[in-house]
């Protein structure tokens, strides 16, 4: 019997926590929202994650018997310590307002783990504008966003990658923000899906990296404001990620 | 100066040819279509491309100082002796729907000459499913089209590349007949453009590879029933294209 | 608990085999051998490899609990029937001399089942020039052969890569033909080794290729008047390609 | 007419500065070297490359037609204006013991040139150390390097590309310092050389990497001890290299 993979999850944790409502706000209002919509969407975040992202993402891998723990900003080290880090094969990793909040020296630690050690590092969503991908990645790493509620259909582009394992050819998120290309990314080792939107938009939405020892996986969904990680075929995806990241540790 | 790069435009010459309407429209009326509309697809093409394909592929390279030639399946060796292919720097491949008339030994000499010597080789639209793209490829390059008249969209994945040179972020071809992915070709050494429609299809449609000595690049858009290759865009594209497999011979 | 992977071993057989010594010998001649070294030569085949190359390469699999058959090209078929492939989750091909005598029905058998069905495929030294391994490649797959007896070192560049598992950073086989670059294949996937003799000839000796649902491996050692598939490192490495390539089935 | 390609050669300038002559021979002998071989190294030093090697690396880029200027680490911002960024196609990078002394904000300007606007950038030798190398790549870069003097044979693995333009199938130069595999660099997006030594050791010695809207050659021979820079063959690279990265921009 061979031990369970063991995952953290990393979640920055605002969106989804009234501490931090505020702040979300003004971000959104100087994004344009009114004060009014403003508070409706955290208000709207809070329903469809009330304990946060991150507890989303590791109960259906809690199910599927890894073993997993979570992580957030705000705790000590943004609860990644060396202790968790040497107790962690592969690490999960949700941020998207709050980026340059995660201490310089904690992201060199969990790069250094995948680059040195082969910890497996799965970004979510934009996650890819982590200071800790952006290393791996040495470019900008930048998209075009497009916040719409649009459906994304992907695609798989290689039906038989480990990361595709149970998926059909193609499978619709009812409601998404778009990531139009081009996406400024080093050409990946593989590309797994490839996403479309109605109004046309194309995304590299599951690409995998070898880095150093470590192996990356970026998968494209995962906005805070729709339920992705409910959906059947998200779950799959990232337990699919989670064992191939796993197997160079 | 530099003498300029010779080019080969190859069409299978079958749809724009009225020897071979009745064969055409036998195998329309093979996949679905009706005597009247295969019929009326026939001619649609010729209007469309009244000299042929090739023609049209032609001259927009001419005129753009290229030193061009055609050949058809229908000339003796199909237009490509020893002495034809001694002149050529980059060879145009459109066919569609007799690959298989195409003999074993020419299909040969012109992998020959791709891997052994160099020359450029770009297929076009379901130049993908022809002898030599497939024996490039190592793969049976089969994908689901569909027939359907939508507007393609490209996107530009890779920016700074050549074959990208004088092209917007993205840009719509009108009418398109779909192919959908997953498209069983070896990742390519690069991918230039992905297509979508709005049906939610995607495609790699723009793709590099490096075979032996020879520079090969499949170019997805181009269907017989629509004027695709009149169109800025796709001149663009194919010119490009051609300076960039031009480079290794 | 998992069903063990079921490895089919392909040699040609002929160099160890009586039945085709004369042949062999006449090749060795036609290579500017003498009749007397040629026939010492046969003879030190068969004493490294008694029961034949296939017979050292499936034994260690066995013991490490593989479910392993052998085939070989004087069977019927050349042992590789449809209910033999059925069974087949990675076939292992050690050819050399008579590589125009496997049946072309055969050799797209077996491509077939790569691209389409996703059995994995490891192709031994100059299983390289063998017609399926080069269908795959779409290239000549030409190299530089040198009979010379040189220890190879070979040096791993993914060393996170599952099938450098439980080797060191390089290792040396004592005896080998070298196989000097350039090394006609397209780029591979991942490239796991690169070796180097005393002579300077350098090659990339362990190569990954996605084909289709189909993983591809190609190792580079294993003259059949060397003794490379009793040594440890080169079982191990035979060992771990046949999980990587199983992984697709 | 075109206009010519506008190079600019760096290097950092101590081993071959009298002024920094105390610093690099403290740092030999923090490496092992007595005093007396540490000063007998800094003279040989500068013997071979009285002016600086770049100097050496600039004379025959003038030579074939290129606009070259230099630049050294001593000087206002290394040389490094965004006035001289601005008229560059193309930055040559050389430096070895003192990557830490670049500003972190020079090599931020130097790095968005290159993903942003298509500088083309060439990593000499243990340019391959240097910050903007290192964060293109998004891995430590790191070697094992072993002080030699031997013979270092590069072949070339891609006998298409225009960087081995000019070039016989393999190359010596006579004597260079060492860097063995592993190197711990991405996979590149193309493999054009690849080096052994006599001892054994190989490394991937000349790397393509698109990065951003940037191309990226690393080349690895160029010891400050060696004369390598005045060898016909390490010249024609270096001025293929550049034309190459200058196609971006």
């Amino acid at each position: 019997m061979t031990a369970p993979i063991r995952v953290t999850v990393w979640n920055e944790f605002w969106h989804e926590n009234p501490l931090h409502w505020e702040a979300v706000q003004r971000s959104w209002m100087s994004h344009g929202y009114s004060e009014e919509s403003a508070i409706e969407e955290t208000e709207g975040v809070r329903k469809i994650y009330p304990d946060g992202i991150h507890e989303a993402i590791a109960a259906p891998l809690r199910e599927q018997g890894f073993s997993v723990r979570t992580a957030t900003l705000d705790e000590p080290e943004h609860g990644l310590s060396e202790a968790v880090l040497n107790e962690t094969d592969v690490l999960i990793w949700w941020g998207h307002v709050v980026h340059e909040k995660v201490d310089d020296a904690i992201a060199e630690r969990v790069y250094r783990r995948i680059v040195d050690e082969g910890m497996g590092f799965i970004a979510l969503h934009w996650g890819a504008g982590s200071k800790v991908f952006k290393k791996l990645m040495g470019t900008s790493c930048s998209v075009t966003p497009i916040v719409s509620g649009a459906p994304e259909r992907l695609w798989i582009i290689e039906p038989a990658h480990p990361i595709a394992r149970g998926l059909e050819t193609s499978f619709v998120i009812p409601q998404t923000e778009i990531y139009g290309e081009p996406f400024d990314i080093p050409a990946p080792d593989s590309i797994v899906f490839i996403s479309s939107w109605p109004s046309g938009e194309v995304c590299r939405s599951g690409c995998c990296f070898q880095r150093g020892r470590g192996r990356v996986f970026f998968f494209r969904p995962g906005h805070e404001t729709y339920p992705i990680y409910y959906q059947r075929e998200a779950q799959q995806v990232i337990a699919n990620a989670v064992e191939w990241a796993a197997r160079s540790s």
